[in-house]
């Protein structure tokens, strides 16, 4: 008979879990804000000391040439071909960043394998908390690097970037005490591998619209990002009269909402569009727009919604133009394809859901997340916790000590569900 | 019996007319470039040219104390109470300039008294030609100084105001030759004054548009500009859902449109209205932009109908506001009212333009001009000459040779039909 935990229960680990967020958040690189890039002096401590809770609580740690910390717990049974499930989540953080992005994913691993070996919960699979290091990428001009690593898709040439004083990742690799020339060596063995897990923020205001603590990631959203120009003709506010204008924002406006338009449409999908940057040229209060630079951002939890929202907007665009007298160029710059969560991962983490009571709301992930590059390597799943106000990469990003607790929880009955799947196989 | 003059004569005063642009455009603070500022140097240089044109061609030069040249040509006959008629534009320019802007009106108003007194047109009032020196308003912070000066409205305060080096309008006149105290005596007696004239390229592409060399001005648009900044709430490109955004470009967007569409369906009133300036926080690919900050510039022929296209703007807004939980705020920070020009000299320009064989097109003045200030003096009336592609405030700004033989030739029979119809009264 399982014992279910109790709300005291929960508090309790969604306590020490906050706790843990603090001793991380005040490894910074800048007094006042949270500031943690990847191969820094703070992402060193900040490794240590995730490598010292680790051992604190019986795993065993390595680091690999990277700097990924990993902590391992033994399977409680023999595993066929050295079977290992993996649970992570990064270290690294934005520029004036939010405690919570990355790191309660991490210290949900470590809470989990912690409690599974308190409860005495048998695992027929080894289990690797792993703290990642480059999930934002903001210090090179690469990203997802560790979990790349890990995943045995990691180029030499990637480790030649440099950030913005003129240092390669190999050089700061060295004085963090990796190994630039030892990277391969950080592959798992995809036949080892059972899965990735992570939990993660939201990052979005779903679940706190909705109520729930916790929602199961369905897939991560395909996205592709297009520069897009659109030329008119300059002209005197006073003097040219309507009829005889190619107002090159009043086509961007229309642009903009069929844009909007087109992603509400598709809201089965969660189709996804923002148009965040858009600059006027000349832009002066008597001069009639003639150029407008926008940019366009579109996101879908499958690809074949997205590249036909795609489509379509590029057809919009091309009538608008038509009609308009102006000229509107698309330049694709970024696009990744959707990565989906496994089914079988998905079905277990509703099932230890439900065991908690909770709503197994399924969603997709907007945001990026190194399960992309897990993905390569094996079957991914994720949870996402409920976030204040949908806010992140920012310092007033919240989650609450219950819905740590719960996310800890969820973890330990994820765990628990795939280690009973694994011994009825 | 009237000799009307042929195809040849109109070339000649065009090409006379085109020698004096290129002189006076060969005056310019900058190498390459036409930069000509109220009080500068280049405007000196200008003023003197100028003024020795009018010397040759017989007419009294003086000069007054805000920079005003004025030649003026005697009435033919004894005229009651002095009267006399004023013809003018300005010789400043903006920065990077074209040549025609300003200084073509004091061209053709000189070439005219000079026809005037070779075909011994009978005048039974004075002829004043002016070349004001301030109707950009680029250098200091005020614009037509100098015609309102000549209407007897300008106030020792104005002359306070500073360049960018620090130099005041007070300190350029001393050094250009002027007197700040004498500013009073720049005014004209209204019961001395029949009207004032003026002859500007039209900056705007309509006569190019209807095949047409001139055309008449009904009124100089009145005009109002807003501020408008439109605040939603920031978010992930990626995780939030699109029923749940406040996005201020979308709003931004939806207002642009709606302005655009306001101005066309008022295009009997000559209504135009132009978002020229538009800017978007935080401005990043994968941010929901949370503020908006635009410009609305808006103008039309009469008043009522521009007020209330604001309005309706601004119910409009507060409609786009509720519907998408954004704030819309609008600061008026300019407005000037509607300058009709007189019915009378619009009637006696089109009676000219007729005798040309001259569709006499009336038309709104889009863009600002020293009648606005001559409008306090006295009644104003305005031609207009085709410019190529409505380029004006651009080095491509170009008037054909024949138009603005055209020009001085329109000018000279509006004055002959104004001194007919003073001798009947």
């Amino acid at each position: 008979m399982t014992v279910l935990p109790d709300d005291a229960d929960i508090l309790a680990l969604g306590r020490e879990a906050e706790a843990m967020i603090e001793a991380l958040a005040a490894i910074s690189a800048e007094e006042g804000r949270l500031t943690r890039l990847y191969l820094s002096p703070e992402h060193r401590k900040a490794a240590d000391l995730v490598a010292g809770w680790m051992r604190d609580f019986g795993l065993d740690v390595s680091e690999d040439a990277m700097g990924t910390v990993r902590g391992r717990l033994k399977a409680t049974s023999n595993t066929p071909l050295n079977h290992r499930l993996l649970v992570g989540s990064h270290i690294d953080t934005v520029i004036d960043a939010g405690k919570y992005d990355g790191n309660l994913g991490v210290i949900c691993g470590i809470l989990a394998a912690r409690e599974i070996v308190r409860r005495g919960i048998e695992i027929p699979f080894g289990l690797d908390i792993l703290a990642f290091g480059d999930e934002e990428g903001v210090r090179f001009p690469t990203t997802l690097l560790t979990s790349a690593a890990v995943a045995g898709h990691v180029s030499a040439q990637a480790l030649e970037g440099r950030d913005a004083n003129g240092v390669s990742v190999a050089d700061a690799l060295r004085v963090f005490g990796g190994d630039p020339q030892r990277v391969a060596a950080c592959a798992d063995d995809p036949g080892e591998v059972l899965g990735y897990l992570e939990v993660h923020i939201e990052q979005g205001p779903v679940l706190e619209a909705e109520d729930l603590p916790l929602g199961i990631v369905t897939s991560i959203a395909g996205a592709a990002r297009f520069r897009i120009r659109i030329s008119g003709m300059a002209g005197h506010a006073g003097t040219v009269p309507m009829a005889l204008r190619h107002d090159a924002l009043a086509a961007a406006s229309e642009l903009v909402l069929f844009i909007e338009e087109t992603a509400r449409s598709g809201v089965t999908d969660s189709l996804v569009a923002t148009v965040g940057e858009l600059g006027v040229r000349p832009g002066a209060v008597n001069v009639i727009p003639a150029d407008v630079a926008l940019t366009l951002d579109i996101r879908a939890a499958s690809d074949n919604p997205r590249l036909e929202a795609v489509k379509a907007i590029e057809a919009r665009a091309a009538q608008i133009a038509q009609a308009r007298g102006c000229s509107i160029a698309f330049e694709p710059y970024h696009e990744v394809n959707t990565c989906p969560c496994s089914p079988d991962l998905q079905d277990a983490a509703e099932a230890a859901l439900q065991r908690l009571g909770l709503t197994p709301r399924r969603m997709m992930s907007g945001a990026g997340h190194d399960g992309q590059a897990m993905s390569k390597l094996t079957d991914i799943g994720m949870l996402f916790v409920r976030c204040k106000g949908g806010i992140s990469h920012n310092p007033l990003e919240s989650v609450t000590v219950e819905d740590m607790g719960l996310a800890v929880e969820a973890m330990v009955g994820w765990i628990e569900q795939l280690a009973n799947k694994e011994r009825k196989n």
